[in-house]
């Protein structure tokens, strides 16, 4: 099926730029309430699913083990801007399990945002490990690896029992085969698995509503969310769209990015998950696409409605502040 | 129209993204001999024009006034990227003409070159507008004003006499009408007109070939050409994809790329233009598609082919250096 167009980017008064997507809304029963496009395509989630493969930090004991709250977890969930806060708080994470970022098998990389890459170019020789986005997700790794006796060396490769692990949990949430044929390698060099987006939102409605999951996994699911809710600035950063849309509406929303133009987010009092992909990989489309879905479930004209809409259709400025034109979702979302 | 998928992005053994676009090949005729997608589509040329609106520097003696050689003038066609080179070369230009920095009107940027933005923050306090991409086709703006006697002041409006000139010039090029309904404002500030991408391409050919030129233009059209050609580093930068293609195959392409998904190029030696624009706006999809076109018309397994065929078909490293996917042509690109 061709994916219908979900975003356009004006310019003066005309569109300049066409994005397509899918789009699903679901509940704990996996009942779609709401979908565009093809919704059963596989889509690797990428980072968007960082709380699903956080789950074994928790139900091993290890969070606990550690001592850690709410930022620690929020961390572990996180695609974090390298700003100082999270590269103290993963190296602070690393340091309960007495080892260090050497132990890190992410890669290191600059700051993709360019606030904080100016302050880490003044500050930093080279970035290290600590400062990947991906880095407190890999510190929860390692600290479940440490906790749970699993060698922490090889812990990104798809046999490593930490993978396996993430593997069953990820396929019980989603419903989905994941095996070697559905396996690419992320950025961060673990593996992601894809799964029909509307497998994907399924397994955060369960997440979210506990419906269908084992008392543990349902308990430890509620508690990273609500981890990410409560410190949304440690699942991304400043000005970034996870955590703007996480202030926008406190304890009302989750929300989580993946690269490649995938968006997820929950709605924990209404029980319903979203799942968005920009079928080109463009985040700004994706992060449109998840905020309108998102405004459909608040009260109209709320200021949590008006800020969302306010995210899913945003003016654009050139270099001298002038208005050029805007990116907007179409009625697609609003059907 | 539907327009085809010309990219897909791979990761592991599946496809992860796609890209949707148009393309045309045209000779100094107008002659269309390979398209794919909807080139009669309006489009935003943005930056890729950018030697089209370089025509008025030459064609009123400025860059002969001024001592202009082909380091000038490809910075005059130029996205260039902050480089120390290219802002020193903006400020020299601004010289001759007895003028400086305060004259431009495209507002400053951090450079989007990663490395060089790590340079730019370890030596600036914040950029100005000698760092702007389009510094040095703003350079070249004000020195047409100061020349031909045009207030420089507001020299990006609508209305000023140069932009009028430019308008005559590109609607003479493209054969496209362009009016205020045709008009964007651009990133730095002055009028875009979206044309046909057929038209756009059309252009190009005349200014490769000076079929349908007065003898004028045709000169001043090929000079420039051959300004980019001969010095591919002053039209964008280390590592830019421009720069990149033109050293590929020196004096036999012309390649600029625009803002949203634009590319266009020339093969001044077979008289035949090519112009491409991805759906979505990404630069990604536009690299490979225009890189994948140029490639058709080098000699089998040549060195230029596989040099362009090689950045048409990139694979994709992570931050360990893993070989995570691909990007790629689709066989739309080579029917």
């Amino acid at each position: 099926m061709t994916n219908p167009i979900t975003v356009e980017v004006t310019r003066g008064n005309r569109v300049e730029s066409r994005h397509r997507g899918m789009a699903v809304v679901v509940d704990g029963d996996g009942k779609v309430v709401f979908s565009a496009g093809d919704i059963e395509a596989a889509t690797f989630p990428r980072s968007a699913c960082k709380a699903m493969q956080a789950l074994p930090l928790i139900e091993s004991g290890a969070a606990d083990a550690f001592g850690f709250g709410d930022k620690e977890l929020a961390l572990a969930c996180s695609s974090h801007s390298g700003e100082d806060e999270h590269v103290v708080l993963a190296a602070l994470m690393l340091a309960r399990a007495d080892t260090d970022s050497d132990a890190l098998e992410c890669g290191a990389h600059w700051s993709a945002d360019q606030k904080t890459l100016i302050h880490q170019a003044r500050t930093l020789q080279v970035p290290i490990s600590l400062h990947n986005n991906c880095s407190g997700k890999h510190s929860g790794f390692v600290c479940t690896c440490v906790h749970t006796g699993y060698a922490v060396e090889g812990y990104v490769e798809y046999d490593h029992p930490l993978q396996r692990d993430i593997r069953a949990i990820m396929e019980g949430l989603t419903g989905a085969v994941l095996d070697a044929d559905h396996c690419g390698t992320d950025g961060c060099s673990i593996p992601t698995y894809a799964v029909p987006l509307k497998g994907l939102a399924h397994g955060f409605a369960k997440m979210a509503t506990g419906q269908g999951l084992e008392p543990v996994r349902a308990k430890a699911s509620r508690r990273l969310i609500d981890a990410c809710m409560a410190e949304p600035f440690y699942v991304a950063g400043t000005g970034r769209a996870c955590t703007k849309m996480m202030e926008i509406a406190p304890a009302k929303i989750f929300a989580k990015t993946g690269a490649e133009g995938v968006f997820c987010a929950v709605l924990p009092e209404q029980g319903l998950s979203i799942a968005v992909k920009a079928e080109d990989g463009a985040s700004r489309a994706a992060e449109a696409m998840i905020c309108a879905l998102l405004a459909r479930y608040f009260e109209k004209d709320s200021a949590e409605q008006a800020g969302l809409l306010a995210m899913a259709n945003k003016p654009m400025h050139n270099w001298n502040g002038r208005h050029v034109g805007d990116v907007r979702v179409t009625d697609v979302l609003f059907g």
